[in-house]
């Protein structure tokens, strides 16, 4: 189906979903939007999207439903039970749930979902709301082939979709990705620690080992703020601490010691122990500094 | 001066030196080369490079002498003693040392090139064979501003020369380099077992993961080799294990506790006394699937 003859019902516009449901309007899909604060759903009107009153009326005609609330519990409480999103969307539609929520919970959906004769798809995002707003989110994608193909143009149009596997694998990809993404930042703010500390310029080290085999997006976005102590957020240390403590625990369900990302979990929790929760990730690196006895500019 | 103006000895043309070598004497360098075995320095003329039976006769008319032997005691015996390069230059000439060598080996050579009223620049690289014949090498620079601004037209020619501070401090970003890789590759290797034991295509994820937070070289060039076990080296492990050491080395020096890099060093020590340091550093993913009793497909 093209974009014209597909009506889109989205639940959640947020700092992240109001740009994705606005690039699906743009596109040329039939948007209609629900958000729990309706002011930040009857922005979008001017893109052309229809705000509705309740979840229900939003997703009643859809053929595809996307969903970006905040979390596992928040996502089940409207999309499951009688007057869930599944009792309320025509049968043979699609349920992507875009939010990132645990493994276990993206699975129960997709089960709930095959009893309505609804397709499921678990398709978290990375890449923030700079990612959202410029529709080049990583979209990490579990579910059927069959429905993956059936949404993967629709999808394409936020970010880039990839299907890894079953559902709940989109969930667990996420995780993966919340992992790498925690480490890089514990492994590079032991390389500021070790070029200061030797006398380096350690913006000048970061220069050196762009575009090398140590580059990556942390040394590139994350690095320079651990240079110049500037931790206003991003991404809070809090959330990137439930992200690793939520792997770490899946990890262990699988009888999967991973130590590298269990240090770094412990290291996430002792600086949010120590009150830096609410700083950037990339604060972590005041944890090293703290550890070292080194002064942390304040 | 202009690189037709100025005369260049270049001491080991090997693996990296030889393209090295090549490329300053195609952008107009005259270039003298020596090389232990003959033969290999030979294969040059043919860009233009003399051959020199001696590293004395390579480095007597030199404005710059470029160093690219193999290891700190090497250079040491070719660089200092009374038939060394630092005996056989021209005052006020350059000696540019391009091999990976201790930090304190640098900066004791740097005090010797003083005495002769010598201009010294440590400056090893990153990027492997290919960046030395793409001409694309990471070059971490420590030294005078002075004399780094003297040689970085001519460092230019291979590569992305950044100055990170005084002497020894680019074998210091060097030793950084080699420990977010050594971190990464560990990182990388838990993401592939996480994937795998979720039910998750890991080449699919390392798909999803491409441009987002996560991202990194290794991801995109070590990752596809764990999915594949295929540990043909690109850098063998035991190296790998000899910088983790030394820049683990390094930090106790300045009494500096890194936990991750030490973890990840401990994990090299037990993948290379496991039998595994003559494959490819990403091999590490060998190191982990053993301690968690997982089958590593031999």
């Amino acid at each position: 189906m093209s974009a014209e003859q597909l009506r889109v019902g989205f639940i959640g516009t947020g700092i992240m979903g109001a740009p994705m449901a606005g690039h699906l309007a743009k596109a040329g899909y039939t948007v209609a939007a629900w958000n729990r604060t309706p002011d930040k759903a009857t922005a979008l009107e001017s893109n052309g999207v229809t705000v509705s009153d309740t979840p229900q009326q939003a997703v009643t005609q859809a053929d595809v439903v996307v969903v970006m609330l905040s979390s596992g519990p928040v996502c089940d409480e409207v999309i499951l039970g009688p007057q869930g999103l599944l009792a309320a969307m025509k049968a043979h539609s699609t349920l992507v749930v875009m939010s990132s929520i645990p493994v276990e919970t993206a699975q129960h959906q997709a089960q709930a979902a095959t009893k309505h004769d609804i397709g499921y798809l678990d398709a978290p995002v990375s890449g923030g709301e700079r990612g959202a707003q410029d529709a080049s989110l990583a979209i990490m994608v579990g579910g059927d082939v069959e429905t993956f193909e059936l949404t993967s143009a629709l999808l394409s149009v936020m970010g880039n979709p990839v299907r890894v596997g079953p559902a709940g694998t989109g969930q667990l990809a996420k995780l993966a990705n919340q992992l790498i993404v925690a480490n890089t930042i514990a492994t590079v703010s032991e390389a500021v620690l070790l070029a200061e500390r030797g006398g380096a310029d350690p913006a000048k080290v970061r220069e050196a080992l762009l575009g090398g085999f140590a580059d990556s997006t942390i040394l590139r976005s994350h690095m320079p703020r651990m240079i110049a102590n500037d931790f206003a957020p991003g991404g809070p240390a809090k959330w990137q601490l439930k992200d690793t403590q939520t792997a770490i625990a899946l990890a262990e369900q699988f009888s999967l010691e991973l130590p590298v990302s269990s240090l770094v979990n412990g290291l996430f929790k002792d600086l949010v122990a120590h009150g830096d929760g609410e700083l950037d990730h990339s604060a972590l690196i005041r944890e090293l500094r703290r550890r070292n006895e080194l002064p942390n500019g304040d």
